[in-house]
């Protein structure tokens, strides 16, 4: 199946029962620090935490009854997993999410809420441990990203971002392995081609920017990063080409800028997201992105999985 | 001057020019917590961190020339000074803000910030010392909540809130003096009179409940509350009589729910609002508001002023 806009299109008359339409906020109070005029999806406030679930409830919708029996399964320590319990709660079915043991304890909690069976394991391992599963159960392995389901229900966040701020310049996405911004720029790029599509990934793991150069897929070393979400080394494979054809451009962000943009968003916009999500705050700050006074930006604010006890990082961040 | 609609239509386009139009939001995830539909009017989010900037640009609006030139004066440690400071600096005023020496430093610079003298003295002698002030200079006092304009203002949160979310059933207003439940009740009760407006204030300082039982303004003894924005001892004499015959009732909360409703808010709802903006979600928490679960409840989140560091005491709070 290739991606294209009527695949997102259907994605979202599948998935809209089960997800929220989430606010698009003008942001006047963070213009003079952003350098443009400020907007932001905030997916934050999706149902879960984040824009996960639009994905795994456009997949998990295409199962069939029998298929839904067996189960679905995922390996993740976070949003992903989220998304999978909760689609798979909503239609029944059981979820199997296996993590790291290492995941934070409020992570494990929050996927057994809602009704998942939890696997820890060594954190190498989990892929492979997730396949076993499968193969035993008859289950069904949703992927992260690297999937084009995933990414058309991802990229309903790119046809509401266009209902809801028509007159946008720029979008900006938090980029992993690509599945949402594989699936936003996809549907920005048919409905309004002029609009500019930037992904924004952790300097420490410039795994796009890197790609894009070499023209192929490129895996990055491992690094450690305050965005704990856009930790993915290789684009997805089938991801890539759709951001090769419709992102417009890259910024590779700093850590001491993205928590820079979490704290911005948090002190003067009043809204809570994971520090991954504040990338787009953080490549403005650094610079990264070229905007006028003028320029409408609107951030993706992709999730807002953080504890309480994460907070006091930005005790020690300066404007 | 009596406060009517017409009044607070008025001061509405009077003073849109230089505020937000802030989001009305649905919020979904609240809705098990808080046991209704939950909505809130993000004022957090205005100019200057608060509601108090709407009642300063209706008064200051109405000055002349010649006592603009001749400066306004606050006595205030907070939200009302940055309003005063904000509305002077647009009108090309000079503003001085009269605080107690133990004002956190944060507060002190953003007055300073914006163009405002600060003048700093201990906390019983502030009222005394802006009065002296402006008889020295020739300048005009604004006052936080006993003033007609200054009501006039906060009503017009009133007519947003009820273009914003026309079928809510219940209106929640942090209460202090009564300058915003004042201005919002008369705003409601005029409009739409079918719709409850509840005041909502700390069961430490409960003048307005205590007030409204005696049939007349009482004093109530200074109190410690975690609602520091919400410290008022009395009534104002000229807010009393717009409450008694506009809101619905009232609730006293305790601030432990307090806390939890601003921790919901947060980690939940991914809104910062500041204690006593949260003070409606903890009504609701405490069961002093009587709700169903199809009740349309739209909880006004009055300002956003907290600091990055007082965010740890919310780690203790048990939802």
């Amino acid at each position: 199946m290739a991606l294209t806009i009527n695949e997102i299109r259907s994605a979202r008359e599948r998935i809209s029962p089960y997800i929220l339409r989430t606010p698009l906020l003008r942001m006047e109070m963070l213009d003079g620090y952003l350098g443009c005029k400020v907007y932001v999806k905030a997916e934050c406030m999706q149902t879960t935490g984040a824009f996960k679930i639009r994905g795994a409830m456009n997949k998990a919708l295409q199962l069939t009854p029998e298929q839904l029996k067996r189960g679905i399964v995922a390996a993740s320590s976070g949003n992903h997993g989220r998304g999978i319990s909760y689609a798979a709660k909503m239609l029944g079915a059981r979820a199997t999410i296996v993590m790291p043991r290492t995941s934070p304890q409020v992570k494990i909690e929050s996927i057994r809420s809602l009704g998942a069976e939890v696997i820890l394991c060594d954190a190498p391992e989990r892929f492979r441990l997730a396949e076993q599963v499968c193969a035993e159960r008859g289950a069904t392995m949703v992927p992260p990203f690297n999937d084009e389901d995933i990414m058309a229900g991802q990229g309903t966040l790119g046809l509401e971002i266009m209902e809801q701020c028509p007159n946008t310049d720029i979008v900006i996405v938090p980029v992993s392995g690509g599945g949402l911004i594989g699936g936003v720029s996809t549907a920005i790029k048919a409905i309004a081609p002029s609009v500019r599509v930037w992904g924004a990934e952790p300097a420490a793991m410039p795994r796009y920017t890197r790609s894009l150069a070499a023209g192929e897929v490129v895996t990055v070393p491992y690094s450690s990063t305050v965005a704990d979400a856009l930790a993915a080394q290789t684009p997805g494979p089938k991801c890539f080409p759709y951001v090769q054809s419709n992102a417009y451009g890259f910024a590779t962000v700093d850590d001491a800028y993205i928590l820079k943009g979490m704290r911005l968003l948090l002190t003067e916009g009043k809204v809570l997201a994971e520090p991954s999500s504040c990338i787009g705050l953080g490549a403005l700050l650094q610079g990264l992105i070229p905007v006028e006074r003028d320029t409408r930006v609107c951030l993706l604010l992709s999730g807002g999985s953080v504890g309480i006890d994460q907070l006091r990082v930005l005790e020690d961040v300066a404007l």
